[in-house]
């Protein structure tokens, strides 16, 4: 009965947006530092995305720094969207630190469905317990089938809404929260399944945009790393919102990307608490 | 007599446009994945141009990757600016399997004439058969006389017009279109010089736009493999007249690149049709 | 006395405007060749910032290419903020060129507090005498130190006036001009202090914008390689002054890196002669 009552309030976008603020306030005021272990054509976007949030992002991927640097951050966020084999052992190290450490790790498994080199690699990344895996509705799919093909380079096949399916059995056997970005964007932890419905579709034509919004979850779950799914979720929300805003100063993908990031920077209490638009599903 | 007819045809600006338009309508339907085996400094603008003009980048360059991967794309590229040793055997093994493939692939040999290392790499893709090879005016001459020295870095010590017949005598002797980037950009077969009159001198300023529009090359031919010389001519032109739109509301070489790339994602039939600037040379 | 003179006149605002005004006008006529080996994430901004200023960037860190190219340069810069083991080779044979040509090098011990194999790497090239090494107070503190801990990852934890001490120290014991960015950027020799008082807050939220400048003093010293102590000061002023004007038409840290970028293209000798603030401190 008590859980009934939660699960409805739950509903309410009200309680959804009061949480995102709080986020993206304590994220200003804390400033985590969040250790992206990440691919050469996002760096900048992603780098860029986090200091605008608020957050310390830090570029560090050699396995020598693991040691000395990872047990130093807030959270990790690991994405293999240029992986070659001589990167694997660090992200391996840095997120088994993270695991000893108690710190939360985010998983971009970005166009895993290229090859069995990418797929495997990212298998053997979920054995080490991301709390989220983000990805668009291919890379989901492509992750909870463990096979290639469904995918087409960096851009997805499917309608993030196809994915749903896949992503609660991934959540499932996985143990991480799963994401499926796209025109609405989904989270589960493979019971529940909420929406988050900012955005705008010409996000879709910024490289790497997917890339940053999972490094944004990664300084989220730093904030409250006990609450992974509503970290998640809210960010997903706060970033689409950014684009939202961004879209009506842009004239094509490259002002947008400026925009969005300026929009982000700039997040007010009163915008976040009206247009912040998460649902559950269905 | 017919041939003769044809040339004469193709000397009218008005044609050039129409399958510029033609090109850039393809592309945005097609959305063609093209795979980038790029040097770090061009991957944000290249991912941002090939998906602002309707393509599906990927920039995947492991070795592993190769047989997985390169047979699922539409055409490669190939850019040799920041090359190390390591590179070379997948950007071999990614030529071979779209030569194998009758897939089209493009060579930029970006600063070809820094090092040895750097020429002799390019000398043996250049065996590999790439079907449109594009540099400035420096790097051409660089290849054609198989000798460093006659490059300054990244940047071009020649104008493009005096590059061009060691352009005619690569084209013979590789067996690929070759496009000169310049004020002008020339493109041959050896036989025929076609000049791009579309572009601004600030593009120039806008780091690794000749990588990007390179990029754009291999979206084209991948649109229209059977006729590489018209598909590069369009794009180096359909490039140059975004870099014109963007130019009229920029302040500068960064605020260039952001409207550049708005204009490519942007441009209309009109436009294209009225100001595509492609003229048989001299 | 005649040496009092001249202090006395250092410290007229005026008489390092005009220096900085000559090192621009010097850069956009001579644009010298800078050799960049760099982080991952700084290569875009940093190529732009020397396009953008004049000069003409190359991102070229392979060991093969170092004998080639490395003596054509006028100046070399080395950042170790994406460091690994197999880039550090190079980055000591271009230093090891740049010494024996008799060329400046400059050094960017981006983030070295991070962990010991990152300070070690800077002790090590501290040792190849670079003629300027310019980071933030907590990486210049480290390095004086000589130990890791007082940094957080790419950010810092001091202001740049909490490390003027150990900024002397380090110039003296290393025998390089110190820089240290922050609100105010002091530069030193271990005797005198300036400070370069140009800039904006928001310039910290930009990814990189570090990197860059120290880019920018590597292109400057290019120009004046025996004032060394002035071509960092001006270069440091120069890029908080494009700041400031970039600042007047941004929304948030992405368009202020677009209009930074655009105002170091643009400047003028009037807004040069009339706005450069750099005082001796105290």
């Amino acid at each position: 009965m008590a859980n009934q009552q939660e699960d409805k309030e739950e509903e309410k976008p009200n309680k959804w947006a009061t949480k995102s603020w709080k986020y993206i306030s304590s994220l200003r005021q804390e400033s985590p530092l969040i250790q992206c272990i990440t691919n050469y054509v996002s760096m900048d976007i992603m780098a860029n995305t986090l200091l605008a949030a608020g957050a310390s992002p830090a570029m560090v991927h050699s396995i020598l720094e693991i040691p000395d640097f990872t047990p130093h951050t807030q959270s990790l966020l690991i994405n293999i969207g240029t992986l070659t084999p001589d990167w694997l052992p660090a992200m391996k190290a840095a997120a088994g630190v993270a695991n000893k450490m108690g710190k939360p790790w985010v998983l971009d498994p970005a166009a895993v469905g290229a090859s069995s080199f990418r797929l495997d690699a990212c298998l053997e990344l979920i054995q080490l317990k991301p709390c989220v895996i983000r990805g668009n509705g291919s890379e989901i799919i492509c992750l909870d089938l463990a096979s290639i093909g469904s995918t087409k380079g960096a851009d997805s096949l499917h309608e993030s809404s196809d994915a749903i399916e896949a992503a609660k059995s991934l959540a499932k056997s996985s143990g991480s929260i799963v994401a499926i970005s796209g025109s609405v964007d989904y989270v589960t932890d493979g019971e529940r399944v909420v929406g988050a419905h900012n955005g705008v579709p010409m996000m879709q034509k910024i490289t790497a945009s997917g890339c940053a919004v999972t490094a944004l979850i990664a300084a989220f779950v730093a904030i409250d790393p006990t609450n992974v799914f509503e970290a998640t979720t809210s960010a997903l929300s706060v970033f689409g919102l950014a684009g939202e805003i961004g879209m009506a100063m842009a004239k094509g993908p490259a002002s947008l990307r400026m925009h969005l990031i300026d929009s982000l920077h700039g997040l007010d209490q009163d915008t976040v608490l009206h247009r912040v638009n998460i649902q559950s599903f269905p």
